[in-house]
Protein backbone atom coordinates (compact mmCIF):
# COMPACT_ATOMS: atom_id res chain seq x y z
CA UNK A 1 0.00 0.00 0.00
CA UNK A 2 1.36 3.47 -1.10
CA UNK A 3 0.62 6.33 1.54
CA UNK A 4 -1.58 8.82 0.26
CA UNK A 5 -0.48 11.72 2.07
CA UNK A 6 3.17 11.02 1.30
CA UNK A 7 3.77 14.18 -0.74
CA UNK A 8 1.57 16.19 1.37
CA UNK A 9 3.28 19.44 3.26
CA UNK A 10 0.03 19.70 5.16
CA UNK A 11 -0.38 15.77 6.19
CA UNK A 12 0.72 13.71 9.01
CA UNK A 13 1.31 10.03 7.59
CA UNK A 14 -0.66 7.90 9.65
CA UNK A 15 1.41 4.62 11.88
CA UNK A 16 2.30 1.52 9.48
CA UNK A 17 0.20 0.45 6.99
CA UNK A 18 -3.36 1.73 8.56
CA UNK A 19 -6.01 3.48 6.31
CA UNK A 20 -6.53 6.86 6.88
CA UNK A 21 -9.82 8.27 7.66
CA UNK A 22 -11.53 10.44 5.92
CA UNK A 23 -14.41 12.24 7.56
CA UNK A 24 -17.42 13.64 4.76
CA UNK A 25 -19.26 16.94 5.06
CA UNK A 26 -22.72 17.03 3.25
CA UNK A 27 -23.84 20.37 4.72
CA UNK A 28 -26.09 22.35 2.39
CA UNK A 29 -25.26 25.57 3.83
CA UNK A 30 -21.70 27.38 4.78
CA UNK A 31 -23.58 27.31 8.35
CA UNK A 32 -23.98 23.63 8.24
CA UNK A 33 -20.76 22.70 6.23
CA UNK A 34 -18.96 24.45 9.39
CA UNK A 35 -20.79 23.15 12.29
CA UNK A 36 -20.55 19.70 10.82
CA UNK A 37 -15.93 20.19 10.48
CA UNK A 38 -16.17 21.75 13.71
CA UNK A 39 -18.21 18.14 14.90
CA UNK A 40 -16.26 16.08 12.52
CA UNK A 41 -12.47 17.44 13.34
CA UNK A 42 -12.81 16.64 16.91
CA UNK A 43 -13.29 12.97 16.32
CA UNK A 44 -9.31 13.83 14.55
CA UNK A 45 -9.81 12.16 10.89
CA UNK A 46 -6.84 12.35 9.14
CA UNK A 47 -8.39 13.86 6.01
CA UNK A 48 -12.16 15.27 5.17
CA UNK A 49 -13.71 15.41 2.49
CA UNK A 50 -16.80 18.83 1.57
CA UNK A 51 -18.84 17.16 -0.68
CA UNK A 52 -19.99 20.44 -2.39
CA UNK A 53 -22.73 18.71 -4.44
CA UNK A 54 -25.03 18.53 -1.04
CA UNK A 55 -23.87 22.76 -1.13
CA UNK A 56 -26.48 25.03 -2.22
CA UNK A 57 -24.82 27.49 -3.78
CA UNK A 58 -22.64 25.04 -5.49
CA UNK A 59 -23.71 27.71 -8.71
CA UNK A 60 -21.94 30.45 -6.66
CA UNK A 61 -18.25 30.16 -7.05
CA UNK A 62 -17.70 32.90 -4.63
CA UNK A 63 -19.87 31.36 -1.65
CA UNK A 64 -17.82 27.84 -2.25
CA UNK A 65 -14.36 29.41 -2.10
CA UNK A 66 -15.85 31.53 1.18
CA UNK A 67 -16.55 28.51 2.71
CA UNK A 68 -13.62 26.38 2.00
CA UNK A 69 -11.96 29.65 3.36
CA UNK A 70 -13.74 29.03 6.67
CA UNK A 71 -13.17 24.79 6.76
CA UNK A 72 -9.14 25.84 5.83
CA UNK A 73 -9.33 27.75 8.97
CA UNK A 74 -11.12 25.16 10.83
CA UNK A 75 -9.15 22.31 9.45
CA UNK A 76 -5.39 23.61 10.09
CA UNK A 77 -3.05 21.50 8.15
CA UNK A 78 -5.79 18.70 8.05
CA UNK A 79 -6.33 17.84 4.36
CA UNK A 80 -9.22 18.86 2.35
CA UNK A 81 -10.52 16.89 0.08
CA UNK A 82 -13.11 18.75 -2.15
CA UNK A 83 -15.51 17.13 -4.25
CA UNK A 84 -18.34 17.38 -6.65
CA UNK A 85 -19.64 13.47 -6.74
CA UNK A 86 -21.83 13.51 -10.26
CA UNK A 87 -25.36 12.12 -10.33
CA UNK A 88 -24.63 9.59 -12.67
CA UNK A 89 -22.36 8.29 -9.83
CA UNK A 90 -24.00 8.30 -7.03
CA UNK A 91 -23.76 12.06 -5.82
CA UNK A 92 -26.63 14.81 -5.49
CA UNK A 93 -28.72 16.42 -8.41
CA UNK A 94 -26.68 19.89 -8.87
CA UNK A 95 -27.94 23.23 -10.58
CA UNK A 96 -24.79 23.50 -12.68
CA UNK A 97 -23.39 21.68 -15.62
CA UNK A 98 -19.84 19.75 -15.94
CA UNK A 99 -18.55 22.98 -17.85
CA UNK A 100 -19.08 25.18 -15.14
CA UNK A 101 -17.63 22.09 -12.65
CA UNK A 102 -14.55 22.17 -14.34
CA UNK A 103 -14.40 26.14 -13.74
CA UNK A 104 -15.33 25.84 -10.18
CA UNK A 105 -12.42 23.03 -9.67
CA UNK A 106 -9.96 25.56 -11.41
CA UNK A 107 -11.22 28.34 -9.29
CA UNK A 108 -11.09 25.94 -5.82
CA UNK A 109 -7.28 24.77 -7.14
CA UNK A 110 -6.17 28.31 -7.70
CA UNK A 111 -7.14 29.42 -3.92
CA UNK A 112 -4.64 26.84 -2.36
CA UNK A 113 -7.69 26.26 0.03
CA UNK A 114 -8.05 22.15 -0.52
CA UNK A 115 -5.23 19.52 -0.60
CA UNK A 116 -7.26 17.29 -3.18
CA UNK A 117 -10.19 17.17 -5.63
CA UNK A 118 -11.73 14.07 -6.89
CA UNK A 119 -13.48 14.19 -10.24
CA UNK A 120 -14.68 10.93 -12.05
CA UNK A 121 -13.02 9.23 -14.71
CA UNK A 122 -16.29 8.46 -16.71
CA UNK A 123 -16.45 12.45 -17.50
CA UNK A 124 -15.76 13.88 -20.51
CA UNK A 125 -12.40 12.96 -21.83
CA UNK A 126 -11.88 16.68 -22.60
CA UNK A 127 -12.73 17.70 -18.69
CA UNK A 128 -10.77 15.14 -16.98
CA UNK A 129 -7.71 16.59 -19.32
CA UNK A 130 -8.82 20.04 -18.19
CA UNK A 131 -8.93 18.83 -14.75
CA UNK A 132 -5.77 17.21 -14.85
CA UNK A 133 -3.66 20.65 -16.21
CA UNK A 134 -5.39 22.82 -13.62
CA UNK A 135 -4.90 20.13 -10.68
CA UNK A 136 -1.13 20.68 -11.74
CA UNK A 137 -1.00 24.06 -11.95
CA UNK A 138 -2.20 24.59 -8.42
CA UNK A 139 -0.09 21.74 -7.55
CA UNK A 140 -3.55 20.06 -5.82
CA UNK A 141 -3.45 16.56 -6.03
CA UNK A 142 -6.35 14.63 -8.30
CA UNK A 143 -8.37 11.58 -7.45
CA UNK A 144 -9.44 10.29 -10.12
CA UNK A 145 -12.61 7.91 -9.19
CA UNK A 146 -15.14 5.37 -10.94
CA UNK A 147 -18.47 4.41 -9.25
CA UNK A 148 -21.00 2.03 -9.78
CA UNK A 149 -23.80 2.24 -7.54
CA UNK A 150 -25.45 -1.00 -9.23
CA UNK A 151 -23.22 -3.88 -9.42
CA UNK A 152 -19.74 -5.00 -9.38
CA UNK A 153 -18.06 -5.27 -12.69
CA UNK A 154 -15.88 -8.29 -13.06
CA UNK A 155 -12.02 -8.47 -11.35
CA UNK A 156 -10.78 -7.39 -14.75
CA UNK A 157 -12.59 -4.10 -15.64
CA UNK A 158 -11.78 -3.70 -11.59
CA UNK A 159 -8.33 -3.76 -11.86
CA UNK A 160 -8.21 -1.81 -14.97
CA UNK A 161 -9.85 0.93 -13.61
CA UNK A 162 -7.26 1.40 -11.14
CA UNK A 163 -4.87 1.42 -13.71
CA UNK A 164 -6.79 3.76 -16.25
CA UNK A 165 -6.99 6.45 -13.71
CA UNK A 166 -3.21 6.20 -13.52
CA UNK A 167 -2.52 6.40 -16.99
CA UNK A 168 -4.60 9.53 -17.23
CA UNK A 169 -2.29 11.15 -14.78
CA UNK A 170 -3.95 10.62 -11.39
CA UNK A 171 -2.40 10.97 -7.99
CA UNK A 172 -4.76 8.69 -6.74
CA UNK A 173 -6.95 6.32 -7.94
CA UNK A 174 -10.35 5.86 -6.46
CA UNK A 175 -12.93 2.86 -7.15
CA UNK A 176 -16.49 2.09 -5.21
CA UNK A 177 -18.44 -0.23 -6.31
CA UNK A 178 -22.11 -2.19 -5.21
CA UNK A 179 -21.63 -5.46 -4.10
CA UNK A 180 -25.09 -8.08 -4.94
CA UNK A 181 -23.70 -10.89 -2.80
CA UNK A 182 -20.65 -11.46 -0.80
CA UNK A 183 -18.31 -12.62 -3.60
CA UNK A 184 -18.60 -9.34 -5.37
CA UNK A 185 -16.49 -8.00 -1.43
CA UNK A 186 -14.32 -10.66 -2.14
CA UNK A 187 -14.00 -9.36 -5.93
CA UNK A 188 -13.30 -5.89 -5.03
CA UNK A 189 -10.94 -6.55 -2.82
CA UNK A 190 -9.12 -9.22 -4.67
CA UNK A 191 -8.55 -6.77 -7.80
CA UNK A 192 -7.38 -3.64 -5.38
CA UNK A 193 -4.40 -6.03 -4.41
CA UNK A 194 -3.53 -6.81 -7.72
CA UNK A 195 -3.58 -2.90 -8.74
CA UNK A 196 -1.62 -2.10 -6.03
CA UNK A 197 0.81 -4.82 -7.00
CA UNK A 198 1.15 -3.08 -10.22
CA UNK A 199 0.17 0.84 -10.30
CA UNK A 200 2.34 3.20 -8.69
CA UNK A 201 0.09 5.40 -7.32
CA UNK A 202 -2.08 5.18 -4.38
CA UNK A 203 -5.39 3.58 -4.33
CA UNK A 204 -8.82 4.09 -2.32
CA UNK A 205 -11.29 1.12 -2.78
CA UNK A 206 -14.80 0.16 -0.99
CA UNK A 207 -17.61 -1.82 -1.74
CA UNK A 208 -20.38 -0.04 -0.64
CA UNK A 209 -23.55 -1.28 1.10
CA UNK A 210 -24.03 -2.75 4.88
CA UNK A 211 -22.74 -6.06 2.75
CA UNK A 212 -19.44 -4.57 1.71
CA UNK A 213 -19.08 -2.17 5.12
CA UNK A 214 -16.47 -4.88 5.87
CA UNK A 215 -14.40 -4.02 2.91
CA UNK A 216 -14.01 -0.56 5.21
CA UNK A 217 -12.42 -2.36 7.88
CA UNK A 218 -9.84 -4.42 6.35
CA UNK A 219 -9.65 -3.03 2.72
CA UNK A 220 -6.08 -1.68 4.05
CA UNK A 221 -4.98 -5.01 4.09
CA UNK A 222 -5.53 -5.19 0.54
CA UNK A 223 -4.11 -1.92 -0.54
CA UNK A 224 -6.54 0.44 -0.06
CA UNK A 225 -5.03 3.65 1.20
CA UNK A 226 -7.89 5.59 2.83
CA UNK A 227 -11.36 4.34 4.09
CA UNK A 228 -14.46 7.00 4.50
CA UNK A 229 -15.55 6.95 7.88
CA UNK A 230 -18.78 8.38 9.77
CA UNK A 231 -17.79 11.41 11.80
CA UNK A 232 -21.30 13.48 11.64
CA UNK A 233 -23.36 11.98 8.78
CA UNK A 234 -22.38 9.17 6.16
CA UNK A 235 -22.17 10.00 2.38
CA UNK A 236 -22.54 6.81 1.14
CA UNK A 237 -24.27 3.56 2.94
CA UNK A 238 -21.98 1.23 4.86
CA UNK A 239 -19.92 3.78 6.16
CA UNK A 240 -19.35 3.44 9.79
CA UNK A 241 -18.20 5.34 13.08
CA UNK A 242 -14.35 6.92 13.09
CA UNK A 243 -14.36 5.48 16.59
CA UNK A 244 -15.35 1.79 15.67
CA UNK A 245 -13.10 2.01 13.01
CA UNK A 246 -10.07 2.84 15.07
CA UNK A 247 -10.96 0.06 17.32
CA UNK A 248 -11.05 -2.38 14.48
CA UNK A 249 -7.27 -1.07 12.95
CA UNK A 250 -6.34 -1.12 16.76
CA UNK A 251 -7.32 -4.93 16.69
CA UNK A 252 -6.15 -5.76 13.64
CA UNK A 253 -2.73 -4.07 14.12
CA UNK A 254 -2.51 -6.62 17.27
CA UNK A 255 -3.52 -9.90 15.60
CA UNK A 256 -1.10 -9.17 12.81
CA UNK A 257 2.06 -8.24 15.66
CA UNK A 258 2.26 -4.64 14.90
CA UNK A 259 1.65 -3.73 11.56
CA UNK A 260 -1.14 -3.90 8.99
CA UNK A 261 0.64 -5.89 6.53
CA UNK B 1 -24.24 -19.57 7.19
CA UNK B 2 -25.62 -23.12 8.93
CA UNK B 3 -25.60 -23.65 12.82
CA UNK B 4 -22.89 -25.84 14.01
CA UNK B 5 -24.75 -25.77 17.50
CA UNK B 6 -28.43 -26.65 15.83
CA UNK B 7 -28.58 -29.91 16.72
CA UNK B 8 -27.02 -29.71 19.89
CA UNK B 9 -28.91 -30.29 23.11
CA UNK B 10 -26.49 -29.09 25.41
CA UNK B 11 -25.43 -25.94 23.25
CA UNK B 12 -27.14 -22.19 23.05
CA UNK B 13 -27.55 -20.72 19.65
CA UNK B 14 -25.80 -17.91 19.16
CA UNK B 15 -27.67 -14.37 17.88
CA UNK B 16 -28.13 -13.88 14.52
CA UNK B 17 -25.23 -15.14 12.36
CA UNK B 18 -22.24 -14.45 14.58
CA UNK B 19 -19.75 -17.27 14.31
CA UNK B 20 -19.23 -19.27 17.58
CA UNK B 21 -16.10 -18.53 19.80
CA UNK B 22 -14.22 -21.89 20.86
CA UNK B 23 -11.57 -21.62 23.28
CA UNK B 24 -8.59 -24.42 22.96
CA UNK B 25 -6.92 -25.84 26.08
CA UNK B 26 -3.72 -27.13 25.36
CA UNK B 27 -2.24 -27.89 29.16
CA UNK B 28 -0.25 -31.06 29.24
CA UNK B 29 -1.32 -32.42 32.74
CA UNK B 30 -4.72 -32.64 33.95
CA UNK B 31 -3.76 -30.15 36.87
CA UNK B 32 -2.62 -27.44 33.79
CA UNK B 33 -6.00 -28.54 31.99
CA UNK B 34 -8.33 -27.94 34.51
CA UNK B 35 -7.20 -24.29 35.50
CA UNK B 36 -6.81 -23.24 31.86
CA UNK B 37 -10.53 -24.37 31.58
CA UNK B 38 -11.63 -22.48 34.47
CA UNK B 39 -10.30 -19.29 33.34
CA UNK B 40 -11.54 -19.72 29.63
CA UNK B 41 -14.42 -20.47 31.11
CA UNK B 42 -14.85 -17.23 32.40
CA UNK B 43 -14.55 -15.16 29.40
CA UNK B 44 -17.87 -17.05 28.20
CA UNK B 45 -16.71 -18.85 25.00
CA UNK B 46 -19.31 -21.19 23.15
CA UNK B 47 -17.20 -23.82 22.68
CA UNK B 48 -13.87 -24.94 24.44
CA UNK B 49 -11.43 -27.70 22.69
CA UNK B 50 -9.61 -30.18 24.81
CA UNK B 51 -6.47 -30.32 22.30
CA UNK B 52 -5.31 -33.83 23.76
CA UNK B 53 -1.90 -34.28 21.74
CA UNK B 54 -0.99 -31.86 24.06
CA UNK B 55 -2.15 -33.85 26.89
CA UNK B 56 1.11 -35.57 28.35
CA UNK B 57 -0.76 -39.10 29.62
CA UNK B 58 -2.68 -38.97 26.30
CA UNK B 59 -1.58 -42.86 26.31
CA UNK B 60 -3.12 -43.65 29.55
CA UNK B 61 -7.24 -43.46 28.29
CA UNK B 62 -8.22 -43.71 31.53
CA UNK B 63 -6.13 -40.27 33.02
CA UNK B 64 -7.85 -38.85 29.91
CA UNK B 65 -11.24 -39.88 30.58
CA UNK B 66 -10.92 -38.72 34.10
CA UNK B 67 -10.07 -35.15 32.69
CA UNK B 68 -12.22 -34.95 30.25
CA UNK B 69 -14.67 -35.64 33.11
CA UNK B 70 -13.34 -32.63 35.02
CA UNK B 71 -13.67 -30.58 31.84
CA UNK B 72 -17.31 -32.03 31.56
CA UNK B 73 -18.14 -30.87 35.40
CA UNK B 74 -16.43 -27.21 35.09
CA UNK B 75 -18.30 -26.13 31.60
CA UNK B 76 -21.63 -27.82 32.15
CA UNK B 77 -23.58 -27.47 29.04
CA UNK B 78 -20.89 -26.02 27.25
CA UNK B 79 -20.18 -27.83 24.01
CA UNK B 80 -16.94 -29.42 24.57
CA UNK B 81 -14.64 -30.27 21.67
CA UNK B 82 -12.43 -33.64 21.80
CA UNK B 83 -9.37 -33.19 19.19
CA UNK B 84 -6.26 -34.78 18.58
CA UNK B 85 -4.66 -32.65 15.92
CA UNK B 86 -2.09 -35.22 14.12
CA UNK B 87 1.75 -33.72 13.78
CA UNK B 88 1.04 -34.06 10.13
CA UNK B 89 -1.19 -31.05 10.53
CA UNK B 90 0.40 -29.11 12.26
CA UNK B 91 -0.58 -30.96 16.06
CA UNK B 92 1.71 -32.09 18.87
CA UNK B 93 4.08 -35.18 18.49
CA UNK B 94 2.38 -38.03 20.37
CA UNK B 95 3.94 -41.34 22.05
CA UNK B 96 0.78 -43.15 20.63
CA UNK B 97 0.47 -44.02 16.78
CA UNK B 98 -3.33 -43.61 14.65
CA UNK B 99 -4.82 -47.36 15.49
CA UNK B 100 -4.54 -46.12 19.70
CA UNK B 101 -5.81 -42.54 19.03
CA UNK B 102 -9.21 -44.14 16.76
CA UNK B 103 -9.16 -46.24 19.86
CA UNK B 104 -9.17 -43.22 22.29
CA UNK B 105 -11.61 -41.32 20.27
CA UNK B 106 -14.24 -44.67 20.88
CA UNK B 107 -13.50 -44.62 24.13
CA UNK B 108 -13.82 -40.61 25.17
CA UNK B 109 -17.35 -40.98 22.28
CA UNK B 110 -18.61 -43.97 24.47
CA UNK B 111 -17.90 -42.03 27.77
CA UNK B 112 -20.37 -39.26 26.34
CA UNK B 113 -18.18 -36.62 27.98
CA UNK B 114 -17.69 -34.73 24.82
CA UNK B 115 -19.90 -32.93 21.70
CA UNK B 116 -17.54 -33.17 19.27
CA UNK B 117 -14.66 -35.22 17.62
CA UNK B 118 -12.27 -33.66 15.16
CA UNK B 119 -10.50 -35.97 12.90
CA UNK B 120 -8.03 -35.48 9.51
CA UNK B 121 -9.98 -36.80 6.79
CA UNK B 122 -6.45 -37.01 5.35
CA UNK B 123 -5.79 -40.20 7.92
CA UNK B 124 -6.34 -44.01 6.70
CA UNK B 125 -9.78 -44.48 5.00
CA UNK B 126 -10.09 -46.93 7.49
CA UNK B 127 -9.67 -45.22 10.94
CA UNK B 128 -12.03 -42.44 9.05
CA UNK B 129 -14.92 -45.13 8.66
CA UNK B 130 -14.19 -46.70 11.84
CA UNK B 131 -14.27 -42.79 13.67
CA UNK B 132 -17.75 -42.24 12.00
CA UNK B 133 -18.87 -45.65 13.18
CA UNK B 134 -17.88 -44.87 16.22
CA UNK B 135 -18.71 -40.93 16.35
CA UNK B 136 -22.43 -42.40 15.15
CA UNK B 137 -23.13 -44.97 17.88
CA UNK B 138 -22.37 -42.72 20.12
CA UNK B 139 -24.08 -39.58 19.44
CA UNK B 140 -21.21 -37.74 19.18
CA UNK B 141 -20.65 -35.10 16.17
CA UNK B 142 -17.77 -35.79 13.98
CA UNK B 143 -16.06 -32.87 12.69
CA UNK B 144 -13.63 -33.82 9.48
CA UNK B 145 -10.68 -31.44 9.25
CA UNK B 146 -8.19 -30.67 6.52
CA UNK B 147 -4.70 -28.48 7.38
CA UNK B 148 -2.28 -26.74 4.96
CA UNK B 149 0.36 -25.04 7.59
CA UNK B 150 2.79 -25.44 4.98
CA UNK B 151 0.28 -22.95 1.72
CA UNK B 152 -2.76 -22.50 0.58
CA UNK B 153 -4.08 -24.60 -2.09
CA UNK B 154 -6.20 -23.49 -5.19
CA UNK B 155 -9.84 -22.47 -4.71
CA UNK B 156 -11.26 -25.84 -6.24
CA UNK B 157 -8.92 -27.86 -4.14
CA UNK B 158 -10.32 -25.96 -1.24
CA UNK B 159 -13.73 -26.11 -2.14
CA UNK B 160 -13.28 -29.92 -2.76
CA UNK B 161 -11.93 -30.45 1.04
CA UNK B 162 -15.57 -28.98 2.42
CA UNK B 163 -17.78 -31.16 0.45
CA UNK B 164 -15.23 -34.38 0.73
CA UNK B 165 -15.59 -34.50 4.26
CA UNK B 166 -19.52 -34.22 4.04
CA UNK B 167 -19.45 -37.17 1.68
CA UNK B 168 -17.06 -39.14 4.28
CA UNK B 169 -20.12 -38.35 6.38
CA UNK B 170 -18.86 -35.57 8.66
CA UNK B 171 -21.59 -33.57 10.40
CA UNK B 172 -18.92 -30.40 10.35
CA UNK B 173 -16.50 -29.79 7.76
CA UNK B 174 -12.94 -27.63 8.51
CA UNK B 175 -10.29 -26.29 6.27
CA UNK B 176 -7.26 -24.49 7.79
CA UNK B 177 -4.96 -23.05 5.99
CA UNK B 178 -1.82 -21.14 6.06
CA UNK B 179 -1.64 -18.14 3.27
CA UNK B 180 1.54 -17.24 2.08
CA UNK B 181 0.52 -13.81 0.47
CA UNK B 182 -3.14 -11.96 0.57
CA UNK B 183 -4.31 -13.19 -2.44
CA UNK B 184 -4.51 -16.52 -0.40
CA UNK B 185 -6.65 -15.46 2.61
CA UNK B 186 -9.25 -14.06 -0.10
CA UNK B 187 -9.08 -17.39 -2.10
CA UNK B 188 -9.84 -19.31 1.63
CA UNK B 189 -12.90 -16.94 2.15
CA UNK B 190 -14.69 -17.39 -1.41
CA UNK B 191 -13.72 -21.33 -1.58
CA UNK B 192 -15.74 -21.23 2.11
CA UNK B 193 -18.43 -19.18 0.39
CA UNK B 194 -18.70 -21.25 -2.39
CA UNK B 195 -18.90 -24.50 -0.31
CA UNK B 196 -21.50 -22.62 1.90
CA UNK B 197 -23.80 -22.67 -1.02
CA UNK B 198 -23.26 -26.51 -1.83
CA UNK B 199 -22.97 -27.94 1.45
CA UNK B 200 -25.27 -29.02 3.54
CA UNK B 201 -23.74 -29.20 6.85
CA UNK B 202 -21.71 -26.18 8.80
CA UNK B 203 -18.41 -25.19 7.72
CA UNK B 204 -15.64 -23.93 9.84
CA UNK B 205 -12.44 -22.56 7.74
CA UNK B 206 -9.72 -20.34 8.53
CA UNK B 207 -6.55 -18.17 7.43
CA UNK B 208 -3.73 -18.86 9.54
CA UNK B 209 -1.32 -17.08 10.88
CA UNK B 210 -0.72 -13.02 11.32
CA UNK B 211 -1.28 -12.71 8.07
CA UNK B 212 -4.36 -14.53 8.07
CA UNK B 213 -6.09 -13.32 11.26
CA UNK B 214 -8.39 -11.05 9.77
CA UNK B 215 -10.06 -14.19 8.20
CA UNK B 216 -10.88 -15.14 11.71
CA UNK B 217 -13.12 -11.69 12.11
CA UNK B 218 -14.78 -11.89 9.20
CA UNK B 219 -14.93 -15.41 7.84
CA UNK B 220 -18.71 -15.79 9.76
CA UNK B 221 -19.80 -13.54 6.81
CA UNK B 222 -18.22 -16.35 4.12
CA UNK B 223 -19.89 -18.57 5.34
CA UNK B 224 -17.19 -19.79 9.00
CA UNK B 225 -20.15 -21.13 11.73
CA UNK B 226 -17.11 -21.08 14.14
CA UNK B 227 -13.44 -19.19 15.03
CA UNK B 228 -11.17 -20.26 17.24
CA UNK B 229 -10.13 -17.53 19.62
CA UNK B 230 -7.32 -17.36 22.48
CA UNK B 231 -8.83 -17.76 26.01
CA UNK B 232 -5.64 -18.68 27.52
CA UNK B 233 -3.57 -20.14 25.50
CA UNK B 234 -3.31 -19.86 21.86
CA UNK B 235 -3.36 -23.13 19.91
CA UNK B 236 -2.24 -22.08 16.31
CA UNK B 237 -0.64 -18.77 15.03
CA UNK B 238 -2.85 -15.98 14.53
CA UNK B 239 -5.37 -16.29 17.27
CA UNK B 240 -7.36 -13.51 18.25
CA UNK B 241 -8.75 -12.83 22.33
CA UNK B 242 -12.08 -13.95 22.35
CA UNK B 243 -13.18 -9.68 23.49
CA UNK B 244 -11.26 -8.24 20.70
CA UNK B 245 -13.30 -10.88 18.28
CA UNK B 246 -16.71 -9.64 20.84
CA UNK B 247 -15.84 -6.43 19.95
CA UNK B 248 -15.34 -6.85 16.08
CA UNK B 249 -18.13 -8.73 15.35
CA UNK B 250 -20.26 -6.11 17.62
CA UNK B 251 -19.01 -3.64 15.16
CA UNK B 252 -19.86 -5.68 12.11
CA UNK B 253 -23.07 -6.36 13.30
CA UNK B 254 -24.36 -2.58 13.65
CA UNK B 255 -22.25 -1.74 10.32
CA UNK B 256 -24.52 -4.29 8.60
CA UNK B 257 -27.81 -3.01 10.31
CA UNK B 258 -28.36 -5.53 12.75
CA UNK B 259 -26.90 -9.04 11.10
CA UNK B 260 -24.03 -10.81 9.84
CA UNK B 261 -25.44 -11.65 6.72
Amino acid sequence: MKHILAMDTRGKKRGGETPLLCAPLVGRTRKRVVAEAAKVIAQKPDVIEWRVDYFDAIGDPDAVIDTARALRALAGKLPIMFTRRSSREGGEEIPIGDEEVVDLYDAVGASKLVDFIDFEMGNDPEHVTRVRESTRRHKIRLILSYHNASYTPGYEYLVQRFLEAERLGADVAKVAVAPRDRMDVLTLLAATAQADAKARIPLISMSTGPLGSVSRMIGGLFGSSLTFAVGESASAPGQIPIGDLVTVYDIIRRARGGEML
